[in-house]
């Protein structure tokens, strides 16, 4: 079964479009290393949340992830625009549309 | 821009698969009327919760979605398993894969 993750972050007043920017810019990568889907919406209740759901082939694809050079570098850019206030759910996908 | 919609619920113990199964019965009736990512996943952490990220072609269609005969019999049959216990959250979709 495929390995879901939702997670919410909040941003640096003003800085949420530069966030999303980042969080948008390296999707090719991402499908290579076993991502099915990645989805970036920003809430419709306040000015500062960012929501992201991601499907990934299995759990590990999605911790490897993290390690590539380019997705760190991602984060290390979007880590001072962010209040460190997060959310993450990690689920097993049992199917849907768009799989 | 794409509606973006992020749920969770809680069953009554040992019901969260008929109720995995019910939100899975009728994907193809969404997708005709606008539905274009559809993602039902099990939590990790519980046996009870269940979280559903949708992105829909607008709100519009979402909504209207509510009120097909067939999706107020699913929500009709899925009441009774289910606790009271949702969140929601409402976005508006930026980008990503598999949309």
């Amino acid at each position: 079964m495929s390995y879901g993750y939702i997670g919410s972050m909040k941003t640096q007043p003003g800085k949420r479009e530069d966030v999303v920017a980042i969080l948008l810019s390296g999707l090719d990568g991402l499908q290579q290393v076993g991502c099915i889907q990645y989805t970036v919406g920003v809430s419709q209740s306040d000015d500062v949340t960012i929501w992201v759901s991601e499907v990934w082939r299995s759990k590990e694809q999605h911790d490897a992830s993290l390690q590539l050079p380019e997705v760190k570098d991602a984060i290390g850019r979007a880590m001072p625009m962010l209040t460190g206030d997060f959310t993450s759910e990690e689920t097993t996908v049992q199917g849907g549309i768009g799989l």
